[in-house]
């Protein structure tokens, strides 16, 4: 009841509507939105496990399914949940009525299983909302502007279609509808004493997606940050508050609350300026899901990792960390590692055999037992004492640290895959996250 | 091959594609004949009982949903059948594309659950033809010009569109594939000496239809007809010619057949133009689903029939039989009996116990143990012959006849619903249609 004229669009995914009963229970949330006073537009998923089973179905009729046919299969995925819902939400004495991608105006290119957005033009959902009706549209799904075809926009696609909807309309908030209660400072199986994080950047959230936070998609995430959309994720199961995700992490435009750990920990009385610089650190986030490959004994000559990385590209793998050392095989020579999502190892591995005659390296190696740990949070970069820190905790912990990279805002490391769970406790904790300390604006990677 | 270069719509039911493998079985029939060089759309149900399951589940979210939502609900069904149909012809090596029904361009008007199609504009299916692609279009499914609402058909709503892409396409024929041989001089169930007919007209189609033959549904005959649309039902599982139902009986053109039994079966010598005139019987139709309701006791003055089936007819029933006769119980009085789909029963029964005081008639009987027998066939009304033939072989069963109602080519008898099938063979006999007879051009209701 704190905006009583808000435009709130609420987004729910597949677990949220797996079956007539949770539809049911959705439909109460979103109808008691609307009786609260406030504009409601709902972007929802397929129902549980649909989509899995559509493929499924696919899969049994041919190996190799035409993606244009593909999409249209899966969206009748969101068909089937945005029309019961309806149902469910009508049958409450609340109007609502359903849209597929096509008729919210969700316009995409035409790249189909893995579209991008580039229009929203939302007239019938702003019409619906006009006359006091909830709209809820079929999320993952947009239709091309030339020919009319539909597409569906890959991973993460519902929260995106929320975001983008939501900037289209100017709505005052995105609601990310999931099964855990917000973002949280590591991910709370790994880390029992993980907080859930109040408040966190665009910045800072991009990061932690991007290093294997799963709770909100990084496209999600970006389309907010590039249109100003604030985003609460929130859970499905309670009331509670959850996580806000915008430009700033000042609560209502306050200052920056000083809530960050003193840089030196022996230190008790920091001027306060000095705490206003102190680097905030929002979590830790961990990814078991990528793959290192090694091109062993390369000629040190220039041009060649350039090659190497145009060959991998264009097998279609997303190069994530790289390191270049001396090779210690033999002098005159390098190795060059990369790490990129296990999915496409075979591709870049094939694509990289091709030119090993042209590049004349010695051979390759392909690993996929690697975990990596990333530390993310504001102010990092000018901080030494953070990546000292880390180190310092790793080493404390018997954990050996394969590959470093860094940006603005995060500090990534890669550990065997067996180390990982303890490296993300020990640097947690080193960083004095923990739920009984004090420090409190956190995060982590979690969720589905 | 009689048609190199035709332009072919097959139409497969749901049951023609009710798993995987029965959907890569059609995909071959398909494939072969584009490979046959002609150019080849495809209207597809939604598979085996996925719109029971999509029933089911929307009931369990609410008893009463908007029928706009059920639209979407439903036409996941189609998505689901005509994307998987088109993967599995690709897979063949021939290209095929799937349409919805708004992309096809069947618009209809905005009468959701059983919208009528207004218009045919298939561009992109014709687009798609041209490039030499076979494309696979969702039946049952259609959207509003104004709104861009999805809609659907209703019962037969397949078929029909079909027949209307025919037409709009100005295809050679349109074949409508079912699990039956064709359209018999009877059910083969209820009579095992049933034949297949092998040409039939629109207008004795349609009145076999409309007594209760399931084989093709009566708006399509009717689309068929006012289009002039050859359609060609026939089996799925196997390559037999089925039945053709045109404007004419006549094969490629020529003089009818002089096919029709005798007009007076004692003479074996009758001159041909006597022949020519001959009552062509097309066959025996039956239909366990309708139900009688008598209003007993109504007062004998004008207006009060046009009363009653004004009421009636406000409470959505169709009005199939009427019979009127002198009441039994009082003078003065008559008794007023019509049939209507059982399923209309309860709110014709509740719409008329509204009137009671206004029309002063003294009770409402209800029975839904009835069947009902059509014979169907050209130049009956002029051969008083027929109806006394029929009558006397139910007279020689001892089967009573309840009800009577005549039309050009057809006439139609209500008895008991446990003597339906024995009167059927009786009948079947009496006009030699058994197929250990001579004639030929004959029918029967049957299939799914």
């Amino acid at each position: 009841m704190e905006h009583p004229v808000a435009l709130i669009v609420q987004k729910f995914g597949g677990s949220s509507v797996a079956d007539a009963e949770s539809v049911k229970r959705v439909a109460k949330r979103i109808a008691a939105t609307r009786r609260a006073g406030n504009d409601v537009v709902v972007v929802v998923s397929a129902m549980g496990d649909t989509t899995d089973e559509l493929l499924d179905l696919a899969q049994q009729v041919t190996p190799l399914p035409p993606q244009r046919e593909l999409d249209i299969l899966l969206t009748a995925g969101e068909r089937i949940s945005m029309s019961l819902l309806a149902m469910a939400i009508n049958n409450l004495g609340v109007k609502a009525k359903s849209f597929t991608g096509q008729q919210a105006g969700v316009i995409t290119d035409a790249v189909h299983g893995k579209a991008r957005i580039v229009d929203v033009v939302p007239h019938r959902i702003r019409e619906t909302v006009e006359r006091g009706q909830v709209a809820i549209v079929a999320g993952f799904q947009g239709v091309t502007e030339s020919t009319n075809d539909v597409t569906t926009l890959g991973r993460g696609g519902s929260d995106t279609t929320a975001v983008a909807l939501a900037a289209g309309l100017g709505a005052d908030v995105c609601e990310i509808y999931t099964d855990v209660d917000g973002v949280f400072t590591a991910d709370p199986r790994i880390v029992p004493a993980a907080r859930k994080i109040d408040r966190i950047t665009y910045e800072e959230m991009l990061e932690l997606a991007a290093s294997g936070a799963k709770v909100l998609a990084l496209r999600c995430v970006e389309y907010g940050r590039r249109y100003g959309v604030p985003i609460h994720v929130r859970s499905s199961f309670s009331g509670k508050e959850g996580t806000f995700v915008s430009g700033t992490t000042h609560p209502l435009g306050a200052p920056v609350a000083a809530l960050a750990q003193p840089t030196d920990p022996s230190s008790s009385a920091v001027p306060e300026e000095l705490v206003m610089e102190a680097p905030i650190i929002s979590g830790v986030a961990h990814d078991r899901s990528e793959a290192k490959i090694t091109v062993v004994g390369v000629p040190d000559v220039p041009g060649t990792a350039a090659r190497i990385f145009e060959v991998v590209a264009g097998s279609g793998a997303n190069i994530d960390m790289i390191v270049q050392n001396v090779s210690v095989a033999r002098t005159g020579l390098t190795d060059i590692s990369f790490t990129l999502p296990d999915g496409d190892g075979a591709a870049a591995l094939s694509a990289l055999s091709r030119i090993q005659e042209e590049i004349r390296f010695d051979s390759l190696q392909y690993d996929d037992q690697i975990g990596k740990l990333s530390l993310v949070g504001a102010g990092m970069k000018s901080h030494p004492g953070v990546s000292a820190r880390l180190f310092g905790a790793l080493r404390d912990a018997g954990i050996n640290i394969e590959m470093i990279s860094t940006s603005e805002i995060r500090i990534s490391v890669v550990t065997r895959a067996d180390d990982l769970d303890d490296a993300v406790r020990a640097v947690h904790s080193a960083f004095e996250l923990d739920s009984d300390t004090d420090e409190a604006v956190v995060y982590g990677g979690t969720g589905r």
